[in-house]
């Protein structure tokens, strides 16, 4: 597969479109990467093409070929380049879980995670506590474990670690610390982030900080 | 896997808990069917127990262990039963286009199709434009194919098919014909019928309406 020509569509900030970032760096994978824009206007020709139900990064395209939604991308890289890094457990029900886990993450921790920053009063202070109640869910399914799948890094830490860059944005707005009440999932994340294709992906907390306030300022929330 | 226990979690008319039973019945995997009951009162301790974080069916329990989410479950079974009947496609770009169109009828086809039958007035007239736009683009991918993945049955149409037994009440609440608007799908469910795995789980269409008239009643919408 050296030949294989390996485009990744994506948006700094997302933690959607680190995802396959995250995992084409894993199993070192030499792929181009392509910045799209915020704007639903400014969305480029390619990525309307290649996504043309969900009009939305990522899209991984494998020799032409897209692969959207980002699970379903990183199990394809998973899959296609299988040979290196297992993203996903081998046991059946291992990878049950991670997917159950994942899921979750995408279904219970988003919405509050971007209301945090992007509403303000009561809406605002709901939003915080569902945010660490669902955090603290998943400091209990790390548990002790260096990685959620135990001692090698994974699809579940690759499902999670894209929020890791907007812990300051949410502690700013939502006025609380994640280490005081997740030190386990901050502790991990530090773990994560001493990893090459992680420290390479996400962006400084304090630059996705910085879009947020101009984000809230157009949405005349300051 | 002869002494293996498999208990699967359902309600009887919900195409979520079909998914898994079809997916066994695909597998001549012997499992003891429980129902749960609709109301969230009276749902079973087992079925807490098995799914705290959701507390929905279908829940698979395998040997004592849960798992929740139904495209899940049918992964699961397809990796831990895989000498028998595969589901998924074996390519990797066919598998992630059969997740791909599966997490599309989540996303896009169930909440059109629940509030042909929950809604009225206004409300119900957008979502049945909804439904049928969205059914018409699965019609698409479908093609002139036997079943979604070509002359196999398998995982897309698993997460498809438990939608027929709720035609006759779209219908009739939506006030038009499916077979008009994508007779490629009728006549896919109808092949789809003729197999026993099929057809053995898959509830009469008119007893689904029969409880979507007692759910409007309740509901205040008659």
């Amino acid at each position: 597969m050296a030949n294989d020509e390996v485009i990744l569509l994506g948006f700094w900030p997302s933690m959607f479109g680190m995802r396959p970032r995250i995992a084409l760096e894993e199993k070192e994978v030499k792929y181009e990467y392509r910045e799209e824009e915020l704007m639903e206007a400014n969305k480029s020709p390619l990525l309307l093409q290649m996504n043309p139900i969900h009009k939305k990064i990522p899209v991984l395209i494998h020799n032409g070929k897209p692969i959207c939604e980002s699970f379903i991308a990183v199990e394809y890289i998973d899959e296609v380049w299988k040979d290196k890094a297992p993203l996903l457990p081998s046991d059946p029900y291992d990878r049950a879980q991670a997917r159950f886990w994942a899921d979750y993450i995408d279904k219970k921790l988003y919405i509050p995670a971007k209301m945090i920053h992007t509403t303000k009063g009561d809406e605002q202070e709901v939003a915080t506590k569902e945010f660490i109640e669902v955090l603290k869910v998943m400091e209990g399914v790390l548990g002790d474990k260096a990685y959620f799948g135990g001692d090698n890094f994974g699809y579940l830490d690759i499902a999670l670690i894209g929020f890791y860059c907007w812990f300051h944005t949410y502690e700013t707005y939502g006025n609380f610390s994640i280490e005081v009440e997740c030190p386990k999932i901050v502790a991990w994340s530090k773990r994560c982030m001493q990893r090459d294709s992680v420290a390479k992906i996400l962006p400084d907390q304090q630059k996705v900080l910085e879009l947020a306030k101009v984000l809230r300022q157009i949405y005349g929330l300051e």
